[in-house]
Order: structure tokens, then C-alpha cells, then sequence
């Protein structure tokens, strides 16, 4: 079969922007660049290791050699394969890489092998497990993994332009169409971990085929009718355009709420969009953290109550903080509003890549923002979400930085990079970014290439009200607003310089009221960059008996290489030790003025995604204030 | 039928400490007295009102009028009218008063009127629901209300000497018996609400009939093997000698280790009394809040897991309080141990007293340790537990002073009174004693009869150490030992003075960091007493705006009337203004030094249990130190 990618639009109808192609991107940063290329030099191969290890890859060779072997892990253990290879893809694209390449053949092959005559494709449904296909759509996460296989099958394509795996997809999506569209087997089916949605849609942009359209809004649409069970954690208490908060489990949420946001580019159904807009209020003003974590619940990995944003419990999961980041992209592609931009950059900065250790190998699956030391990273997990999905999204990095619209083009993250992009009338765009962010916020915009066209420069919401922008070393503007895109409309010529300033100065953080254990707190900052104290000395203080002095004067240092060359705070306040009791003592006892000892001290704040990567320690993200 | 009380016994075999009879107390004080006194002229009789107005009178008089009128409110409401009677008898022996006394025998008499022929003595199980009798032991509360009917009838056979009700509580607890007896009809009965046991034991101990305390065994030891569905919340999920720590439902909790506790005064059964003790052990050391509250979790009314004391959100139920209470005395009486009596008095003081307003007719059903003013008092609750039990427990709280053993007397809570009775063998014990308790800690002590014996005098675990005691006017002990009993053994002389000093300055008291909330806080304790600051005054800072200075130092004042003349505390501190959110705003903000406004000021902290009784504002026992 020869797939005809007639339709291959960039563009949505309902979309403000427009992601640039990947390759018209090139990082050349400290911060991401480093990070890309251990993905590929380390991160990918032990995944594959882990993937071989734990069966992954043998339940696929079961299929063909030998039903009899046993299937191992969990049913959805194949998403995790799915991930790792759309990982693979964007991080070919990037950095050939000759292991990564072959291991990339072998598995598709693998995997396509075991597409049954009518294109079902899953290693769990088959052998005497092939009559309960689509009976548990509820738990079971068939549709799920679907999804990721299509996801894959795209990614590979576009990086390698091989379409093994995209011929498979494509077969296996119209058999889901063929079972679950209107007046079908099932057209009820509604699936318990959304992510088949957001997928389908992107089978519609790549094969211009509407019916992936139709079915991904018919999985939208049967949910909140009792399909399953009426359950918050699966978002099926409600039908969607009802929906006014975030409720239940926060990966399938986010997850759910990307697809919507897929299919509102596409449809532009208003009422979609309208409870996208309610929701994503609702969650950045009661439910998420300082982080930009989110599912703060760990009883079903789920959102909590407003303002039920405890810290040392706090869940957080890593594929939840992702699931935000490709629900916020969308935003920012149908709006355009930089608040947006915002909220993903916290979230990709702290959040997320809390989630990866410095060493690419060792990964957090929960996020709590204070711990006793007994949180530690991990190489694997049983459930290994997390893993593969930290790959994809900083595999895909590049991707997030610029994008376009008729006017002109916007740089919606700042990192050292080239530009070398086309505007939708076909303007050519091209430029070299300096920058040392997100340390420092000084940016260097030069371009390499004259046109006519608009600049769109993100001011982020962090941002003092004294950021400035000078073009050719002349002062364009010296007040910028925060949470915006500043536009700059000109004809460029070759070699004009923009020089945008973003003062990053330490900036301590307060919590809503409402959250009472927060009260006395300060979370420190700087740019897109979230703090903590983490305790590994046993000469400084614990990270939740250091006091800061409110009116303390910071000083940024740099860590050497066992912590990545992060900056750091240096803090000034008091050792407070106005506690004789150990964490083992009683539940109360007295204080005397006699036992409050407090002794002047300093501590070094690092990034609170660097940290867990030294010894175990305490470890504070909140910190007591006098 | 006549009964024969043959066996009255006032101790029991495994018993250290045993109670006085309630009438060789006279409570003379300027703190109980008062409040005792208020139930005779006001509470009882609203209660009463109470108990009219909401159909718990009318569904014992459909019964024999009309059983096609309607059963109103809950299943369990007729409880309230048996503690109601309770407390009435309690005050009848103390403050005579015509209408109560008209009252309590027009309702005993419409009680006594349901009796049915076999015995059966309840309002709701008659007529259509007769059928259902027995058959939903775990949630209908059937034999919470025969418990409840059984110390009623004693108490008032003590009271008053009239043995109607006495004799009909017999013959229903025959039926019980009959019914639940070991080879009866329903062996493996057991209580979804524990109050029985405690009950039953307590008929055991006026009637001598060994049937009642076999059958309180029985109800005991039937826990745990899954009748009640292996429910925590039903102290059902393992055998009560197993148990390690407090679980589920906190009032049914210790409700039933009250009863256990009864169980082993009788039998001596160590293996309860030590599931007990542990039990103990770990509620007093994870799981009490400072007032001594217990059953933190809203959820289930519930105790939560170690260290889960939320204050905004805590339950701590007036009725867990008063179990607590209950569980407490019984374990002062077992072992003589200053421990039980050091948080019996802490609970008294504080997490009970708090549930009755300083008008004796409006009350908390749940105390939480802060609020921000949407916790208000009521004249009632649908489910109106809480109201009739404080007076029960203040009704008959001369009783908790004083006991006896076969050494001495012990003086066990203090409070203006006179005292005359006997010890075990005989010997006449006659004294008077003066203080000024809880607000002061000089306690004058005259003997007013010769006789040989030892005094017990309880040193509180509050106490500083430099507490001292005094005999005639010379130092006898300058150093006492907190949390003990100091024992005088001496021939006393009629007019022999004992002078205890204890002093009550103000003791701030820390958490243990594992509530982390709690960091940075301070709760003020002035002997019994703890603290609150309570803002009704909008030129004070709000309770939690208010940061108390480190070495502040702390002033006593007395509240006028309309605080019942409460000591108070006046305290040094800053009016912090860092917060420029208000509730209603964004969940994080940026803070700027010149944001951080402070201005000293002082507050006025008012006990505890005196809160909302004037207008009602943020309430806050954890105060903010910086």
C-alpha cells in the first residue's frame, strides 16, 4: 500500500500559530543542547536496555515465535516502546546516531509483525487474550496505546521517511474507526486514558483523511455519559464542554484536554474551546504548584480539592507536567496569548525536568516539593511512564521555540539557536539567537537574512517591569509589559542586532492564603527558574531549619560540574534550632527563650530540577521566612 | 418486681484508684460551679426545648398514641434524650430544681411506656420497622441507644432513688442478653456504635448480675472477625487485643475502649489492658491535637494517620473529646498513673469545654484549631450528639476530682471545693480546698477532721519544676516531679494547712516537624489552658497576619464579663503585611522587601474554649513566630 500524504497541512483553520518545521530550528545552547545530545549518547540506548530487560520488546517477538511464553508486565507496557521510538525519531533528526538507528529498524519490524489480518496491532490483546479486544476500554488502555503507535509512526516518517510503521498505523486506525465510528460494532466506545484523541488528529493533519477527525470528536463526545461509569478519575462525570475544573487522574486529563484542543483547531467548536478556557483557569489559580506541577493528589494520582496543594505528599507526576506542556502548546497555538507560554516554560523548566536526573539515566515519577531525604531517583519503574515521555518532549525541544503566523514570526522560549524558517506567504525568515538563558536573560537577535516581517518577542510573566529592547544598540522600547508578546515590525536587513533585556533578579515568591501551610513561606526564583534548599552537608543547617532573613541580599553563584554548572542562590538568614524535639519525639512540647539557639548562616539554593542528583538529603522548595 | 441491688459495689477488683460517691464533693469554685449551676438554670431546659421541638419526645409518644404518625428525624435521636436525662439526674443531686425534676419523670414515664411486652425498649423499632429489630446491628444504632437508656436509668436511681426507669433498662438488658447471649439467637452481635459495653459493665457494677459483663465481653470480642464487614471505621478490621493504634470513627473508637477499659477493671484480662495502653500510647504521640481533640479527619469523623492534624479542616468532634474523657478516667483508675489524669485535664479544659458556649446554650460539634469566621456556634444539630453529652459530662464533673485507695486520697483535677469522704477501710477523709484553678495555680488545702493517711497530690505535666509544696506554713518540697502524684503520709490534725504552688506562666509550645504546618508556630499554654487569638476587633491584625515575637513577653489580664472573666494573655508582636493577595487572588505571588510592611502591636490570646462567643472572626491557635 502507498500512502498518498495529500493534505500534509502545517496549518489548522482555528490556529493563531504555527509550528515551524523541526528543521528549520537549530539549538546550540548550554542548557537544552547538552541535554538533546546526552539523550542520544546515553538516554536512549538504557531505555532500550530497560525496554529489553523488563519484556517490553519480547511480548512483541511472543506474538510471532512462541504465544505460549508468557507476556510480561502490564498491559500497557507497549506505549512505553511507542514512546521511546517517537524519542528515537526526533533525536535522529538531531544527532544521527548509528545504534539508535538500527535499534529503531529492529523494533519497528518487531513490531509490525504482529498487525493481524484485520490491522489490529497490540501485544497484549492476542492468543487467548484476543477475545477481550475492546472489552475493558475502561482500564485496559488499548485506545491508549494506539495512540502512542500512531504518534510514532508520524514521528518516524517525518524524521526518517520510512512508512513501515506509518503503513501499520494507519491500517490499525482505520480498523478503530471501522469498530468505533458511528453506526458501528461500538459506537459508544469511549476510552479510559485519553490520548488515542490527540493522535487521531494528528493522522488527520498528516494523511488529510477526516475520518480520524470525526472519531477523535467521537471519543470526546461519548465521554461524560456513563461509559465509564461516570467516574471524576476518568473525566467521564461530565460531557466535556461542561466541564469547569480539572478533576480525577491528571495525566489522563491534560491528556484528554490536549486532544479537545486538537480537535477545537480543527473544528473550531467554540463550546470546546470555552471549557478548555475554563478549565485551564480554574487549574493555574487552585491546583497548581509553584513548579508548575500539577495531580497534587497521590490517591489516584489526581487533582486535588482548591488550593490541596500539599508539598512533602505533593504527587506531581512527571507525565502529568507533560501532559500540561502539549495541553498549554496548544493554547498558545490557538490563541497566541503568551500566558500560556508561561505556564509551559515553568512547567518545562521545573516540573518536567525535575523528572530527569543530571546523569540522563535516573528519573523521578512523583515530584513532591519538600522531602526527608526518602525520595530518590530511580532508573526504571514498573509503571515507566515517565521515562520515555521526558525523552520525547526534549527530543522534540526545538520544536517549542519559534513559531509563525501570517505577520510574522514569534519566539515563544529563548535559547542559543539558528532560525531558518518560512512565514505561511513564504517569507523567508533567518537569524542567530545568543543568549546564556535561562541564567541570564540577555538576548541577541541577529539577523542573517533581509525581509520584511514582525517580530514577536515573549516578555515573561516573571519579567521586571524593566526589561527592555534596543534594535542596532539604539533603546526601541524601556518598559515592556510582562506576559505579552512585544512586536517589532520592520523591514530587517541583514546584520540588525535585537537586544532584548529580561532582568532575572532573585525573586521570592508568597503563596495564596488559602494555603495555609504555605503562610511564613517563600518560594525564591529567578527567571523561569524555581529554587530549593536541599541539605546534603551535614555542616549547614536541614533545608527546613534554615530561616530566611526577610530582607536577605542574594548572590548568584555557579555550581561546578557535578551539578551541571546550574546557578545558584546564596542565601543569608538563621540556623534555627527552636526545636529540641527530633521527628521521633512527642507531638508537643515546650519551647524556653533559653533553647531558641539561632546562629547566622548562608545556604546555596540550587534549581529545584537539579535537585536529587548529589547525596540524599532534606530538601525544601518553600522556605521559612523570620 | 423489686430489684435487689445486692451487690453496689463501688470497686472493682482490678481497679487502683476508685471514685467517691458524688455527693462527698461540693464544688465551691468560681470556674465549674458556675457553669454547673447554668446547666440547671439554662441549658437543660433548652436542651429540653431542643429535644421537644425536633420530635425526639413526640416519637416515644406516637408509640402508644398514634404509631401512623410519622418517626421523626434519625433512628438514633432518642440517645439525646437519655444523656439529656442523665445530665439532669447528675444536676438534680447537686441544684434542685422543681421544673427539671417534673421533667425528667413526665419523660421517664413516657419511655417506660414503649416497653414492650418481652422487654424491647426502643422509639424507632416498633410498629412497621419492628420487623427490622436486630437486623442492622452495624449502622442502626439499636444498642448505642440501649447503652445510653441503661446509664441514664442508674444514674437515676442514684440520683433521685426512683427505679422506674431502672427496672424497665433491666429487663431490656435482660432481652439483650437473652438475645445476644453466647448459644442464643444471635451470637456473633456486634455493635456498629460501641456505647453498650460500657453500659453494661456499669449494670454489672449496681446489680451484681455477672450476665451483663459476660455479655459486654462478648460484644467486645465479636470485633474484629468481619461482622461488621472488617470496617476501620467500625474498629472491625482486626480483634480489639490486636489493635495497635486508634482507627475509624472516633467517637465509636473510644466509646469502645472506654468499655474495654470497664471489661478489664472487672476481669483483669491483661491482654486488653494491653492492646489499651498501646493503643494509648500511640493516639497520645501521632494523633491528639494540643487541646487534646481528637479524630482529626472530617472524612469518616474520623482518626487520621499519624501526624495528620490539619487545623483549619480539623474535626476533633466534642464527642471524641468526651470519649477521650471517659477512656482516660477509666485508665487513671486501672493504673493510678498521672499520665491519664495530665490529658483527661487537658481534654476538660479545652477540646471539650470549647463544645458549650459561655451562654450554656449554643455549641461546636467540631473544634477546629483555626478558622476563618465560617465556624459558628449552633443551639443544635440534626445529629445533636454533642450538646446533651457535655452536659452529662458537666453535670457529673465533681466527680472526677477526688479518688480513693486503700493508701489515701487522691486529688486528681483541682477546684475550690470541700470534700468528706471515706477510704476503703473506713477511714473519714474531710478537708477544704481554695484556688483560684485554672487561672492560678495556688492550691490551700485545710484539713477538717484528724485522721491518718496519705494525700495523693497530682503534680500537672505541665507543671515547671520548681512547683512546690508547703505543710503549715513550712517548704515540705521544693522540687516536685511533673506529671506524678507527690504523696503525704502523715497523722493529719484537723486544721493542718497544705499549700501547693504551681506555677502557671505562659509556656509557648512547638509541634513535632513532622507536622509540617506547623513549622514556625507556637501555641501559648498557661497551665491547662491553651490559647487562641481570636480577631473581632478590625483595627487588630487578622489571627494570622499577627507574628509573635521570639522573647516576646507575655502579660495576664482578666476578661470582663462578656468573656466569663477568662484570664488572657497579652502579647508582643508585629502586624505582618507581606501578603498582598487576599484569598480571593492569585495562587502565587512575587514579593518585594518594600512590599513587606510591619508594625508592632499587641493581641490579647483567649483561652480556647472561650472562642466565638463574641463576633466571630479568624480564630487561631498556632501563631505565627518569626
Amino acid at each position: 500500500m502507498k500512502i498518498n500524504y495529500r493534505y500534509k497541512k502545517n496549518k489548522s483553520p482555528y490556529q493563531k500559530l504555527i509550528p515551524v518545521k523541526p528543521d528549520s530550528v537549530r539549538l546550540k545552547d548550554k542548557f537544552w543542547a547538552p541535554r538533546i545530545n546526552l539523550l542520544s549518547e546515553r538516554t536512549l540506548l538504557t531505555q532500550y536496555q530497560q525496554l529489553e530487560i523488563t519484556g517490553r520488546i519480547a511480548n512483541f517477538e511472543r506474538v510471532v515465535k512462541d504465544l505460549s511464553e508468557p507476556f510480561q508486565g502490564l498491559y500497557f507496557n507497549e506505549s512505553d516502546v511507542y514512546k521511546w521510538l517517537e524519542a528515537v525519531a526526533y533525536s535522529l533528526a538531531q544527532f544521527p546516531n548509528e545504534d539508535l538507528k538500527k535499534l529503531l529498524g529492529e523494533v519497528v519490524n518487531k513490531i509490525i509483525a504482529i498487525q493481524q489480518p484485520d490491522g489490529y496491532l497490540n501485544a497484549y490483546f492476542v492468543g487467548e487474550n484476543e477475545s477481550l479486544r475492546w472489552t475493558d476500554l475502561k482500564d485496559k488502555h488499548e485506545l491508549y496505546c494506539a495512540g502512542h503507535l500512531i504518534e510514532a509512526a508520524i514521528a518516524i516518517h517525518r524524521s526518517t521517511g520510512d512508512d513501515k510503521l506509518l503503513t501499520a498505523a494507519i491500517r490499525y486506525a482505520d480498523l478503530i474507526v471501522e469498530t468505533f465510528g458511528a453506526s458501528r460494532k461500538f459506537p459508544n466506545g469511549t476510552p479510559g486514558h485519553p490520548e488515542i484523541e490527540l493522535a487521531l488528529v494528528a493522522l488527520f493533519r498528516y494523511t488529510g483523511e477526516k475520518q480520524y477527525l470525526a472519531q477523535a470528536l467521537r471519543f470526546i463526545d461519548n465521554r461524560g455519559h456513563g461509559h465509564l461509569g461516570y467516574g471524576e478519575y476518568y473525566q467521564d462525570h461530565k460531557p466535556v464542554r461542561a466541564l469547569q475544573r480539572m478533576h480525577g487522574h491528571a495525566v489522563r486529563a491534560v491528556y484528554l484536554n490536549a486532544g479537545i484542543a486538537d480537535v477545537y483547531l480543527e473544528t473550531g467548536d467554540k463550546s470546546l474551546l470555552n471549557a478548555l478556557e475554563v478549565m485551564w483557569h480554574h487549574m493555574t489559580n487552585y491546583q497548581v504548584y509553584v513548579t508548575g506541577g500539577i495531580g497534587s493528589r497521590d490517591d489516584g494520582e489526581a487533582f486535588g480539592a482548591d488550593y490541596e496543594l500539599p508539598d512533602a505528599e505533593a504527587y506531581a507526576e512527571t507525565c502529568a507536567a507533560i501532559g500540561k506542556i502539549f495541553w498549554d502548546w496548544r493554547m498558545l497555538l490557538i490563541t497566541g496569548d503568551a500566558k500560556y507560554a508561561n505556564d509551559l516554560e515553568l512547567t518545562l523548566f521545573n516540573a518536567m525536568l525535575a523528572g530527569i536526573g543530571l546523569d540522563g539515566v535516573s528519573y523521578f515519577y512523583s515530584n513532591p516539593l519538600a522531602s526527608d531525604c526518602m525520595h530518590r531517583r530511580q532508573p526504571w519503574f514498573a509503571i515507566s511512564c515517565c521515562p520515555p515521555n521526558v525523552a520525547r518532549v526534549l527530543a522534540s525541544l526545538s520544536g517549542y521555540l519559534y513559531t509563525t503566523s501570517e505577520e510574522g514570526l514569534w519566539v515563544n522560549l529563548y535559547a542559543e539557536s539558528t532560525c531558518d524558517a518560512n512565514l505561511p506567504d513564504g517569507t523567508k525568515v533567518q537569524f542567530e539567537l545568543s543568549s546564556s538563558y535561562p541564567w541570564d536573560g540577555h538576548i541577541h537577535l541577529k539577523i542573517t537574512d533581509s525581509a520584511a516581517f514582525a517580530l514577536f518577542l515573549r516578555i515573561p510573566g516573571w519579567c521586571h517591569p524593566d526589561a527592555s529592547l534596543s534594535i542596532n544598540g539604539e533603546v526601541w522600547k524601556d518598559r515592556l509589559v510582562p506576559q505579552s508578546y512585544v512586536k517589532v515590525d520592520r523591514h530587517w536587513q541583514f546584520g540588525d542586532v535585537v537586544e532584548l533585556n529580561l532582568p532575572m533578579p532573585v525573586q521570592p515568591m508568597i503563596a495564596n492564603p488559602n494555603i495555609k501551610h504555605l503562610a511564613n513561606r517563600v518560594a525564591l526564583t529567578s527567571g523561569p527558574i524555581v529554587f530549593c534548599l536541599e541539605h546534603i552537608d551535614e555542616f549547614m543547617p536541614e533545608a527546613d531549619n534554615f530561616v530566611l532573613s526577610p530582607k536577605s541580599s542574594f548572590n548568584f553563584k555557579y555550581a561546578g560540574k557535578e551539578l551541571g554548572h546550574v546557578k545558584m542562590i546564596e542565601v543569608q538568614g538563621t540556623r534555627r534550632i527552636n526545636q529540641p524535639l527530633t521527628k521521633n519525639a512527642a507531638l508537643y512540647e515546650p519551647i524556653h527563650p533559653d533553647q531558641i539557639s539561632e546562629e547566622s548562616t548562608s545556604m546555596l539554593a540550587i534549581p529545584y530540577f537539579a535537585w536529587g542528583n548529589r547525596d540524599y538529603g532534606d530538601m525544601q522548595v518553600w522556605i521559612r521566612q523570620s
